[in-house]
């Protein structure tokens, strides 16, 4: 077990390396006009993260055989929406956070219109990449795969969830309102990374397709779960962003609904679930299956 | 010249009608959740505008013999692109603008979070019609289409143009500094819009359609050449927008370095050469030249 944790930290290491060296050389340089948007959009990107979505795009691409460096763009494209949504969601309008990945939010180390203009910025980029490069055998399965995407961002996606998330603050809603919000807030995009992996391979069968969007389900959620309880247990330092404070924003979660209890007990029978969609690749899909573990038992 | 105007306004006023009812179509509905997003979205999009992108991709789009369907979604990608940038460009920490289109703003009609997310998800909706529907013959120049439109969008595009008119708030700038916030800013959509009509087509040579982009080039300039004399001359009545807004909040202007008449005199410059660029069509690119026509000679 031991020897197989370590290697699952050193295949981690390696794609964050990669993605982290991918993303500074596909974002445009800090010095390039307009360099202070540049910048901003480099701050917001680099040195960050655990690099989830990336970790998912190589785990599902490695199921699917699919080339690394077609994984490389897909993976980058889905980190730009990610870094975009952070920076939009920091905004004083937003949830006016001060603090992320342990350094001052974008509009505070740049200024409010950069930040916007930065976030906006990165989904262009990422829509960029997923054009610009090969990413998959057929130039009409990476056409589907930027419908899929842009629809993992778009108004029932993200930027949805996000709507719905705003919406709820400070009102009372039920266990399965706040799954659907969390459904689109987080868990379209990390569907759509699972998916991207699959589809810069080929000739997974659509039962398989169709497994690895359960499992992009599961885990996005468990995802959502787990960031909840580490809110509520955890301390800004470790965290790298304001601790308790979707609680303190009156904004509902799994645990202020289910109890930390609860919420810890639902985030293993979603872990579980995740692995039972799996099973169709009998033992092909470790990375994966590993993922899920980290996702869950991660302490930041 | 009468019968020719007239013919020109029914041909202006079919294709206004045709966008809007395909983006009143293709946006989500009003009453679907989250609703509130989806009713500032149309808002922000819909009964607004002379939709000159639109025009120009219909027009760009008979030279190229494209069908009218694939136009259709290629026109309504870029308005959706111009309507977001508006709703950001509004923003308090942008323009801080109240009036658009006769209207209050979309963060005025809504609030500023709601805005900031229609506009997120316009951006990623115009993506998505890009890759759902077919617009070009061979799915690799739809994949070209869609990275040169995200280029356009980007920072070295209009996002870009944004930033460094904000920073050039209150300092005094060349008019080649100018001109190439403005290439940016407003240019590289319009530019983007002559193309992808092209694009939907087929047949045009390489030739061709460098002549395109280079009526695309002016005519986007001209664009904003004339909005400054308008925003210098006009009321807020006619403009449907706060007037004289850009000089109030220091913000360099075609007419602030160049006076008034020299403003005008390079606007007819700009046409001589949108028109110059048409010649390779042999008089077949008539909507075009009618279209820069009207652009320059608008009182709105």
């Amino acid at each position: 077990m031991k020897i197989v944790e370590s290697d699952f930290q050193a295949w981690m290491g390696g794609i964050q390396a990669r993605t982290e060296a991918a993303l500074a050389r596909l974002l445009p340089p800090p010095h390039m006009a307009p360099a202070r948007l540049h910048e901003a959009m480099r701050y917001a990107t680099l040195e960050g993260g655990k690099r989830v979505r990336p970790l998912l795009v190589f785990a599902a691409g490695e199921v699917a055989a699919a080339p690394p460096e077609r994984l490389e763009f897909a993976a980058c494209a889905v980190e730009l929406i990610h870094a975009y949504s952070l920076v939009h969601d920091d905004l004083p309008c937003m949830d006016d956070d001060v603090l992320r990945r342990g350094k001052p939010t974008c509009h505070v180390e740049f200024d409010e219109a950069t930040a916007l203009l930065a976030g906006d910025a990165l989904q262009s980029l990422a829509f960029q990449l997923l054009a610009e490069y090969r990413l998959a055998e057929d130039p009409r399965i990476q056409l589907k795969m930027i419908d899929l995407f842009a629809r993992a961002c778009g108004s029932r996606g993200m930027a949805g969830g996000q709507a719905i998330d705003l919406d709820a603050v400070g009102k009372s809603i039920s266990l399965p309102e706040l799954e659907h919000m969390h459904i689109l807030k987080t868990g379209a995009l990390i569907r759509a990374s699972v998916l991207f992996g699959a589809h810069c391979g080929s000739g997974l069968t659509e039962p398989q397709l169709e497994s690895l969007d359960r499992y992009g389900k599961y885990v996005g959620l468990a995802f959502q779960v787990v960031d909840d309880i580490l809110d509520e247990e955890g301390s800004s330092v470790t965290l790298g962003k304001t601790a308790g404070k979707d609680k303190q924003g009156g904004k509902p979660t799994y645990t202020s609904l289910m109890g930390l209890a609860g919420a810890k007990q639902f985030a293993s029978e979603l872990l579980a679930d995740a692995n039972a969609a799996l099973a169709i690749f009998e033992g092909r899909a470790t990375r994966l299956a590993q993922l899920a573990d980290f996702i869950v038992h991660r302490d930041r």
